[in-house]
């Protein structure tokens, strides 16, 4: 069967497995001190423009999120996030198992926008009970978001600064950061967020590694012993080589963005097909996360030869689904699912 | 330079590699549901015998010590473990983390003694202020222990039976057990484990993987809900194959005692190395770890071509350090060794 | 000044007070093992009519809701909300604190509607990703409301069912249940409350004790070592006599109900006063709290003279404000606001 | 009976009770914010001498030390107490509940010393692999400890300079504090304390209040939010009256000094009845806690007719008891004591 199911159904991108192979047989010490991570933390430092970022590696992404989020977080605070954010919804409650809320604000088009953010805050800051509330200390944001979608340069700016202005940290969280960057018609770049942004992560997982988010704190400002926050929160690998020498490979001439580059390409192609073919679109999406309208006969149908996410219900007849590509979508694939929904 | 720093100082076992590189552009479901961890976790029912075990895969081992220790323990209660286990010292306290109070008791040669627990926790139920005390609702071993040693059949046992007696679980850490069922004169076998204790876990990481740990639930006992609590700990990967592959690989063939068998065998060498140069060792250890007393001043030449771990102190002149073997230590390593210390 | 702020302004009622130094200097065993507390017990038992009621006494409200809700969530599990709920906005995060997610839904006059809470509840049943989400395991209500609004006998019914329909707690907030007990119209009765949910509490700081809230498991239910999770939480109080002896003095010769009676007067004289005024109440409500609608420019009058609170925004030109009443209000005291409105 | 169980056996002081009557019927702001509040504040700093001091008060001894413990601790760290501190044994694990590890170090009569403390934290910050582990940031000592003894000047100046040399925070859990103070022949004053440490708290409940106690931050050191921190953990009292209402009056006209010393003179009556007698001590304790080892069949005869508390198996035949006096002490209940006695 073709799957477009997520962009975490292949293994690691050849490149990266290649590396990992190479050097396996190296004699090399363990938690995240070997010269590969070294080495891929310099390398992302110069990809952000960023020299005084400062770069960790974690396992996975709900992870990240939760060991970033409560290890920067102080007693008082909780994180302000959409509440279709994947931290609000489909972590199981992470963020909250670390003790701290999630202040969910509605979204648009999966999106947080920044005069919402700000109306919220100063809402709190006017209320006289704000001793026995939740104070706003960090606003997370996913780029692309759980949608697909993009924030642009202008929204981002508009979100650093009342962040700025009421002391908020913002973390954005780049799970598939390659397709963002690589979306046609984005106009922010890598180094554009982590100058906005105050610690965000580069997804490696659905960008091409096997396992892996590298966690950036932008400008030197990453919570003191945050290594012991790390394993005290049990997210700390003996073989930390096993990140570090997969995002050595990653921003080495440029994978990470070729990655991203084929996703998106595979993403156009899809979005091609299901046009011509006159489908709805559940939303408008510009990477690698495609969400279609679909009639629940059709969907069925569908689904005994493709395999993709039902992602929720839109009315009694129809439901939205999703599709996703990757670095490891193939023409054939597309051209797969193209012959399928013709005779469909 | 030749390194017994760990046995995680090379990255995967080759024939576990070789999987992950066959499997790699297989297209498989997320999150642990892929053939492979079915097949793996099958593989080590069986090489348990125990038809009725549930499995599941965690990256790393002080995540897996968290995430089973807090899903298992009640509200009121807390683990006991040697001072010395790896949850009381080296996991930045991990356990409390997630809100659960080590209780440490003294260990001798690293090993809990069923008798001092039974003492412990029968203190514990005649004290009248009891209900203002953590109550003992585990007990956590490492096998073998962080000094190398292991636990008999006959201690095994009667640490299962003070558990049963008291109503507590019995975890079993197995971050290096390959080592421990292929130590000479060890009489203690899986099957054993399996039956003798209520949890595991089967040591990926520093036995051939690159990262993963098993655990094991032996007789259908794993807390409802489990996967939720793993996800809620952000303890799970989304390419879960990543897991499913090693483990299946480390439980075809017998390749898991065979890379125990190995690390016992260079051990051995190791030791006879030492022994033959009139070293003293700190601790009689049967595994893979080997502690040895050295004089500072030779410890400290030493540390200038092999690579080793400082220990302790053991007084003014002396220090405890350990050297460790692993399927990647070859008899060249033992031999150059050897040569250095002659020479020494 | 006149004071509305709250049902908190004084001390005790006077009975309460009176039994506290008539019993103070006897001697009483410690951490609520007292006769006192034994006797009170008793008494709510057979005020609810509910013989295996079992009764813990707690000094305060946030940190009631904290003990009860995660000592009775399983780890997997959060706690449906309305998203006006105390619980969800006033508690400084308090539930979070404790590892567990407020799940919030939208309330109607700040109550949870059945229909709502199993709509949510399906959706989340019939999502394929639940096990990446907190199920809900418990449904928080507060009776009366934050909004000074009562559940009917049928509501409580309806969403009684739908708790037992889908495994869930339903626990009720009664910080000042003497006044919804007391309003004129509800057919709520103790006895139901106690027959309809799992676990309630009885306030008693809003209702004429110096502090403690009752927690009452109505069925057997309450968690095993229940006292272990409530010292462990820092909720006992080494004199538990000082709750056993006011809830004993509450229940003794019906004061609980003369309380939450006067209050009631208290407040519908106090709506009379503000309706024949002219006023518009900001909600219809039938208990202690009232809510109306001020110009600014009034409100900022009326403040010189009567304390009241301001509780949120209308328009530019209009704010809520909240004024209370309880054991402590006086004929007096709405007298003398009405002669300030009149004159303002 | 004659009860020596504790020093919470009775009310609160009349003194204390007196002026809850008398202030009942004021019409006061809730949570802390009320002038009684503001007025025990000012005098507590007077009464240290610390006109930067900032005073918060806490229902409870446990919650108190959760609290700010908790507030106070960085993430990476935990707290060292002695083996026998409250913390460590008689509050359920409610440190560990919010997260941090207790480090236990063995103790000298209940009390910590600063040589053992310096060598502790030396020897963590001379450990390679102190990354891994849980760094000191807090060391939490009792005085009186919990077996009634007392740190002299000396030995609070060395923990104080052990605490300062090494960044950690020394606080000082003061449950029984006005029973330190009064005891003959401490060269401990409240100034030296304030000055010493950089938190403490004046125990209420154990000398003379109903309920709590009073958290001094010595040195305009009060974390940022410590309100907020207080209620987000259910530590915060709606009526904050009445523990400021309380405290006042005990810190007017020396009456927190007279309480302490009524309790130490009954003590020391209580030493000479039982020195008199025969009886061996089972520690020697300057304070209200007195520890007698006593022969098994006269402790369970003296059972019959007073109130005592088995503290601990001595050895097959013999127990340690402790009998604890307050300011509810009367000569009688001594004179009672000494006829029981004299008759067994």
């Amino acid at each position: 069967m073709i799957s477009f199911a997520s962009d975490y159904i292949a293994g690691a991108h050849p490149e990266v497995l290649k590396r990992l192979c190479e050097t396996n047989l190296e004699a090399l010490p363990g938690y995240g001190t070997d010269r590969y991570c070294e080495s891929a933390k310099e390398k992302i430092r110069l990809a952000c423009s960023m020299p005084e970022a400062q770069v960790e590696f974690i396992a996975g992404g709900t992870q990240t999120n939760a060991v970033v989020i409560s290890s920067v977080l102080k007693d008082h605070e909780g994180v302000i996030a959409a509440r279709t954010g994947h931290i609000s919804v489909h972590e199981a409650g992470a963020v909250e198992y670390t003790g701290h809320k999630v202040l969910e604000l509605d979204p648009a088009d999966g999106k947080l926008n920044a005069d919402r953010v700000r109306s919220f805050v100063a809402d709190f800051y006017s209320d006289a009970n704000r001793d026995h509330m939740v104070f706003p200390g960090m606003v997370y944001i996913s780029h692309p978001t759980e949608y697909g979608t993009l924030y642009t340069k202008k929204e981002l700016e508009e979100l650093s600064a009342v962040c700025r202005e009421y002391g908020m940290t913002l973390f954005l969280d780049g799970a598939r950061l390659g397709y963002a960057l690589m979306s046609r018609g984005t106009d922010v770049t890598l180094h554009d967020i982590a100058e906005l942004t105050d610690v965000f992560y580069i997804g490696g997982t659905k960008v091409g590694a096997l396992c892996g988010e590298a966690v950036v704190f932008t400008k030197n400002n990453m919570p003191p012993h945050f290594i012991t926050s790390i394993k005290r929160r049990g997210a700390m690998l003996a073989k930390g080589r096993l990140l570090g020498i997969q995002f050595d490979a990653l921003f080495t001439d440029g994978l990470y963005y070729e990655i991203g580059s084929h996703g998106i390409e595979m993403a156009e192609k899809l979005k091609t097909v299901f046009r011509d073919l006159g489908y709805t679109f559940f939303i408008d999406s510009p990477t690698n996360q495609q969400f279609l309208i679909m009639e629940n006969g059709l969907m069925e149908k569908l689904s005994r030869s493709v395999i993709f996410e039902v992602w929720e219900k839109v009315d009694t007849g129809n439901t939205a689904v999703r599709f996703v590509t990757s670095w490891s979508t193939t023409d054939e694939d597309i051209e797969g699912l193209k012959n399928i929904l013709k005779k469909i």
